[in-house]
């Protein structure tokens, strides 16, 4: 099947810009000796986790316990789930996940690690459990380098858990090598090694390496990019492996033309960018305003604008969202569509 | 199954207040000699069509094939598709869907309705097309009565069609009463009966009556109710019958907390409202700052602040692009979960 034969809107996945990103960013971290463990919340699909790690991922990264479903089920597995989990449900959900997996995740309270040391009590292999660390973002994680000591050292003391180390997001300089040195020298102090450290983030993976002591990064548009990305400066729209096929169904006047997609397809995240989408074929055109299926694509001052009936590839400003709503993606090389993949864990929210 | 019981995130739907929304709506409609056509975008469901069905409306509006396809599925047969339909594909798929319901579709051009006639040429029965009429929107429409009269004659020339009347979003006063009446006179003096009116709009759904000439009103969002129809001032949050149950899973400061749902849970529209839903258990708590998996409550001022673990019902800005997010509702009535519905059409942005 080729583009032309698709409807619309479609989300494209082009392999050739994948497997350059993919390679791109492996050979940074092989060149640095940084573990990559890239997060599939980006994607959410095996076939391109696997991809991932048969090019030199330690493992991936997954944010809710479906997304670790989904991933075990596509073979993969070492997994990083750096969320902490509460709750009888959920604690039963990730018992059974861990007698599947080499599983880790992260916690950043007592209230937190004694629910998984009840759930893990009884298990044969401990828990790997890390401490997350807020260093700057201000989301989930301990304040300070001393509350980090006092939750390694009751992962340490618990039955059922193995504490491992320290995880933030993102990694930021000089705050986050900072603070889990500090972290590192109180742990030492006490008896107990940190083995393992984790960092992410896309807009500074260029510079991971200059974030001394932390091990591994933690990376997920970057598979894609996007106009996130771009912005940032660590990828440019030649990098852009993933666009969403629309066709105008609508030109009312000279002004504008309509797209047949909105929120539901592009979803509302502007990120402080102007407009909903970068549009190769027409750059200077701006996609201004999205209603649930349509979207404006303003056309004012353009010498040549699109045609009704015309199909445009649209570059979002945020590729993992675009993942979170569409029921499956088609892989291409050139304009030849090779599989079509459903989207495994869309909508695993819990 | 009760609500504590539920892992979360999870979509809560309340049928008494979906029950007492749907009866006033209706009421007033028959009050005032209205036809009632729900958008089913709001909840993609065929449970809850049924419902509005039942308590009285004369069909349903769908934005999107798969959405037609769904509802059919789902026993809804009087189904209007305020669409321009283009390209084989999609033409194809709706001479299936004419065959099995009453359906009718809205154009805007010359181009949607030759496409529309080559596909109804053969059809022992005419497809009903509306001329959609831009009335201040700037979206999709003809932006003139005249073309809107071109538009009516060529429908009627055209074999396979039957030129019905006249649609737009939204109903806006006293603009499109204004140009539905020059068009309707346009009509008459070329023999042309405009037999069918509907506009729509939650913002102005009880002033429907002051927009003569308008047989037809297409609301979505009043079924649940949301931030933006309370803001609207045509629901107040007791009428809220949608809710999301969320868990406090990180308190790292007294400052803030942190519920198990982000972007992929809540969506990204604001709006212009400030944060991205309303806690009725922590009215002042501002749910200020989403990532994917993530909401982070502020709590600051607050005198009492929501524990960690705590489950919580936040109701979203923006209902419609709730259902599109997640795998399920569950419909309950207090505390007793009595279905969980699988959202058919989500993602049905075909």
């Amino acid at each position: 099947m080729r583009i032309d034969e698709l409807d619309t809107p479609a989300v494209l996945v082009d392999l050739d810009l994948v497997e350059a990103n993919l390679r791109r960013w492996q050979a940074y971290c092989d060149e640095h000796g940084i573990a990559n463990r890239p997060h599939i919340k980006t994607h959410k699909l095996p076939q391109l986790a696997r991809m991932q790690v048969e090019a030199g991922a330690v493992g991936v990264t997954c944010q809710k316990l479906g997304e670790v479903e989904a991933m075990l089920d596509g073979g993969i597995r070492d997994i990083l789930l750096p969320y902490n989990i509460l709750g009888a449900r959920k604690l039963e959900r990730l018992r059974a996940l861990h007698r599947r997996a080499r599983l880790s995740v992260a916690a950043d309270s007592e209230v937190s690690i004694r629910g998984l040391s009840e759930a893990m009590a009884g298990e044969p292999e401990p828990l790997t459990v890390m401490v997350e660390c807020d260093t700057g973002l201000h989301r989930c994680g301990v304040q300070t380098p001393q509350e980090a000591l006092a939750l390694a050292q009751l992962i340490d003391r618990l039955p059922g858990l193995l504490f491992a180390g320290l995880m933030t997001y993102p990694t930021s300089l000089p705050e986050t090598p900072a603070f889990f040195d500090e972290t590192r020298a109180l742990c030492a102090r006490s008896g107990l090694a940190v083995s393992r450290t984790t960092g992410g983030g896309t807009p500074m993976m260029w510079r991971a390496h200059e974030a001394h002591g932390i091990d591994e990064h933690r990376v997920g548009t970057y598979i894609y990019n996007d106009r996130m990305t771009v912005r940032a400066g660590v990828a440019t729209f030649d990098d852009c492996a993933l666009s969403v096929l629309a066709t105008v169904v609508s030109k009312p006047t000279a002004h504008w033309c309509v797209l047949d997609g909105g929120s539901k397809t592009f979803a509302m995240d502007t990120y402080g960018l102007d407009g909903h989408g970068y549009l190769p074929a027409y750059p200077e055109a701006r996609l201004t305003k999205l209603s649930e299926e349509h979207g404006v694509l303003e056309t004012d001052g353009l010498e040549r604008t699109p045609q009704l009936g015309e199909r445009l590839r649209v570059i979002p400003n945020h590729v993992c969202v675009i993942s979170n709503l569409h029921n499956q993606v088609y892989a291409l090389r050139g304009d030849e569509i090779l599989e079509v993949w459903p989207i495994q864990s869309r909508g695993a929210v819990q």
